[in-house]
């Protein structure tokens, strides 16, 4: 199972709306068969990719999915079938498909014969790969994770708004990954006026990659007409409007399921009010400014016992700076 | 010398402007004959507690003491003298004794024919127990180590300056364990005056400790006839300047080694400012309130290549808080 998590991370940001799964079959010996991660929407599901590979192996063989087999049709047949037709007689899958047409795929094959157990590595898999996804099925509302780099005293820029760099080189490659694997990049026109950055996916040497996550622009300050986030490297939604859920709604019609929150403070402000952030991302770097601007902007917090509080899931360093990643303490972020 | 380690910061701020020490005194067939540690000032020092309780075990024996045994005079005799008048053989320290009436006890020990080593545990010793005392022998200044709690936004308290509490139950006890431990605690008026706390040390059943650092209220802002910091629980000194130097040269001249500043972002600022923070010690509460003041005031920076730059030391959990100890990158703080 540990490999077909592998494989599904490497399918992360090409697969919205669909998850982003894994999938691993050995022969009836335990060998390795074949090994599969869903394709672009259309495209084969990981099941069938690794069945492909496995061919005729199949036959007597057992099934690693990161996510229970789809018992639905949907743009390509369920998988459930593909599994049956190949002889499959052993299916072990992480999570539950909690979707309404896509669930129920454990029972099919249980009816046909197949022993199949769920939850293995669920957990990994739950907070890992299928995190948006999963969240979108929930909530119908795409997954929001609010990155930033502050200092340790919280500001994201020097009085005179000067911020290059704020976070090291090993944050921001981090960040680089982070960007690729989402769906849409989302930032406020304040943003776009102080940075101009192109908010595209570059390789090591500059190259645009193949697949550029959304570039969405929210608010309805204007933004110069030669701006970068308006070039030709990369689609660009410009959302006029400041209303966190409209923007969500918005970008779940055009199948966006993972979303970073990549805008300054006024923007972070309303999203965090809204309850619209459902993961943080801080990289706080080992450096005092005494003055700028705050990481976080109004937020419809007046006193102490009204604060936003969430829960550290995890701490670690990204070379020189303290990553620092939450969830709401209530769990999905408002809802 | 873990046992050594483990004995000195036992006596942690109660032995300025002598260095907490520990020391372990094996008999000669290598049994544990006697453990002390340094007395409080004109009390005896780590190593004749533990000759004293060896006493004629000691003999052919070996010793483990955490600093270069000293070999002058001051209010009490060598502690060379003493190992070697109880006929101890070998000698093993942890940290050189940069002082420069007290250095050079090992020479005085090997010429009289003993067995000395030092540089066990040395980082672990000069990172730890002997930090402030180190920095005092080589600068002259008490050693400062700024303490705030803050929320993962930077933020010290809410927009209406409610902030109790911002930092969990752990960390707030923890906080008293290392306030218990200083030799003085800093604030300025302007914190006595919103937060009139009594900077005393407490025991878990609110009992006043019978040794309480020194309160020093630093600045020329008034404060209240009635501020719990002038009550009787304590010494306190009123600093009437808010310059650093000023108020650590007053407190050098008392004795004064190991300092906690726990004043507001003004005053924070100003030591920010003059380089006179040694460590950072930042309590980051998950809590996001996106208004209220900012743990540093202004320190001197306008852009971001005048950042002060810190190096994390380590993160680590406190309760559901980020605790994260930094020192300045260049070294010692503005020395």
């Amino acid at each position: 199972m540990a490999v077909a998590l592998a494989l599904s991370e490497t399918v992360r940001g090409t697969t919205s709306p669909n998850p982003p799964v894994g999938a691993v079959v050995l022969d009836a010996e335990g060998n390795v068969a074949g090994q599969g991660a869903t394709q672009p929407p259309g495209g084969p599901h990981a099941e069938v990719m690794a069945l492909r590979e496995a061919g005729e192996r199949a036959r007597g063989g057992t099934a690693f999915v990161t996510l229970e087999p789809c018992s639905h049709h949907g743009r390509t047949p369920p998988c459930t079938g593909a599994l049956l037709a190949a002889g499959v007689t052993t299916v072990r899958y992480a999570v539950a498909d909690p979707h309404p047409l896509g669930g129920g795929g454990a029972d099919v094959l249980r009816a046909a014969g197949v022993d199949v157990e769920g939850g293995l590595l669920a957990a990994e898999v739950a907070s890992g790969p299928l995190r948006a996804w999963l969240h979108f099925v929930r909530t119908g509302r795409p997954h929001v994770t609010w990155k930033y780099a502050a200092t340790l005293d919280g500001r994201v820029a020097a009085a005179d708004r000067t911020s290059r760099w704020i976070s090291g080189p090993v944050s921001r490659a981090e960040v680089h990954a982070i960007r690729s694997a989402a769906d849409a990049i989302v930032v406020g026109t304040g943003t776009v006026r102080a940075d101009d950055a192109w908010l595209t996916v570059r390789d090591a040497d500059g190259v645009l990659a193949p697949r550029q996550p959304l570039r969405v622009v929210v608010g309805t300050g204007g933004i110069p007409e030669g701006a970068r986030v308006l070039d030709d490297s990369a689609e660009t939604l410009l959302a006029r409007t400041r209303e966190p859920d409209e923007v969500l709604t918005a970008l779940a019609e055009r199948g966006v399921v993972d979303v970073l929150l990549e805008g300054g403070p006024t923007l972070a402000g309303a999203f965090v009010r809204a309850g619209r952030v459902d993961r943080i991302l801080a990289y706080v770097a080992p450096m005092l400014l005494g003055a700028g601007p705050a990481a976080l902007g109004p937020s419809g917090v007046s006193t102490i016992t009204e604060a936003h509080r969430w829960r550290v899931e995890g701490v670690t360093m990204s070379g020189d700076d303290v990553r620092v990643a939450a969830v709401p303490l209530t769990g999905e972020g408002g809802s």
